[in-house]
């Protein structure tokens, strides 16, 4: 059974990880969200590219949720020391990943090239694509702050401005990088992973030719919201400041054109005769490498009883 | 007294620490070599700027002769890890100095600023100053190689190739940096630190208005040949491969023109006659804290004899 994963960050990552651990590896395609890449530093930095590929290659940091395990931080300290930006936390192992990336996009080379010759030196058997090879940069509108790239409000603003909405600099000539339309026809189901909706998904979403490609497959989504809330991230900030009541419910909602089944959490349940699709409720918390692997395992059911 | 010192990497530094351990603050200005300056990984890298600052810092390292002190290398692991290029060592509190740089150059200020800037940042009240805003490239003639920028020839090649000349690349539409001129004029002596004449000392003197701005000053050099060797790079070896027989006299003619007293080790006194100008022999390695700043001092007496 091909999958191909949509992913964001950390929460999507664990899923992809849970499922590569039980898929051939050839059956895995991870596409990544891009639209929180940023240039900081003069370095192209690919968060949710990074997130995905160190959790697939066990290198993750699983405290923070991003960056490298065992990591240290003499770079950001001595960039402190003389008067540099260092609001945004990079790592040193993890700053030759960025060094190196835009090293290589300075020669030319395209970022799903860079990205598979990483995974191989990582290890990473399964395909990673980034969703485009084209800047797509999300734009996170706010009630007093304006408008703001997304790391300057997700990292440097805390999450602090409200959402009044989103915008995708650049998605509407996008082109989706090599491969993903490709993994996506060939594909027997499409699993949303439980990412943030609107700025881990929606972007992907965005780009021409995704959402038609997904018309006639099987997809299905993975609530990122428990119980009214997010593990980690500003999902159900967002979406309360949007005006919309933040649930499994307003998930269900956001890909109602697109999802033929949907999973959300054992706590929800009560909410699945509101889901106009096949609903599984399942523990979709995947807080140790064992819950990883048994909700992709759940995912991989709920899919083949559809 | 005004002090001016020319200097290179390793001994130009540890002199410049001396003379700054015995001057009052305003009354040293290193001049730098930055005719090894490079570009690698998108970074501008100024390894003798760095070494002089790191050693008026107080924070170089000792053994390394390079870099940081108390430096990680975990940057350089992972950089190595997905096939970058690895052969340039960088630690990971020495890598934020060449990002800032390059991050700064890239906004429009000049090395001379960031320079300053990064010595208030690392304590360093002496003024250090770039030779030049400019590029200059020092490039490397040699017998089987062709032509080769310096930090290929002396990192990545480790000084193999046999020398058959020098070319500096800019240096002859290159203008002193701000404060070079200046600082020179107002001297009331300049010593040409113990650093390699080829490839540290000559990019300064072959700007245009340097060697003019020297004719009528009191210029004293220190012989980073002892014993027909040096303490540490391939100044010797140059000399030898272009038919010199590298020694303290050799330095002394070197700078011929340009010095009014030379200083050697007690071990070359035997060459002082040879020398056209007055000469101290005394102890010149450097490979204490006390022994920089006593060589520091005898310079300062020697001047004063003069």
């Amino acid at each position: 059974m091909k999958i191909v994963a949509l992913a964001g960050g950390v929460g999507g990552s664990r899923l992809a990880d849970g499922l590569a651990r039980i898929l051939p590896a050839g059956d895995l395609t991870v596409i990544v969200n891009t639209g929180d890449d940023f240039e900081h530093l003069g370095l192209h930095i690919s968060p949710d590219l990074d997130t995905v590929c160190y959790t697939l290659a066990g290198i993750e940091n699983l405290d923070k949720g991003w960056g490298r395990r065992d990591d240290t931080f003499n770079f950001l300290a001595n960039l402190q020391r003389i008067g540099g930006p260092h609001w945004f936390s990079l790592g040193d192992r993890d700053l030759a990943t960025h060094i190196e990336r835009t090293r290589l996009l300075s020669e030319g080379k395209f970022l799903h090239q860079i990205t598979k010759d990483f995974c191989i030196a990582w290890g990473i058997k399964q395909i990673v694509l980034p969703m485009s090879n084209d800047p797509v940069r999300t734009m996170v509108i706010t009630d007093i702050d304006g408008m703001l790239p997304f790391q300057e409000y997700f990292v440097h603003r805390n999450c602090r401005p409200k959402v009044k909405g989103f915008r995708f600099d650049g998605g509407e000539i996008a082109c989706p990088a090599p491969g993903v339309l490709e993994a996506l026809a060939h594909s027997d189901a499409v699993v949303i992973c439980p990412s943030n909706p609107w700025v881990s998904i929606d972007p992907i979403l965005f780009m021409s030719g995704l959402k038609s490609s997904l018309a006639q497959k099987m997809v299905i989504a993975v609530s990122p919201i428990i119980a009214g809330n997010t593990i980690k991230g500003p999902a159900a900030k967002m979406y309360f400041e949007l005006g919309i009541q933040p649930s499994a419910l307003a998930v269900a909602h956001h890909y109602k054109n697109i999802i033929s089944g949907f999973i959300l959490d054992s706590l929800d349940k009560s909410l699945s005769p509101q889901i106009a699709v096949p609903v599984m409720a399942t523990d979709i918390v995947m807080n140790s490498q064992e819950k990883r692997l048994r909700l992709a395992q759940d995912v991989l059911n709920f899919i083949q009883t559809l």
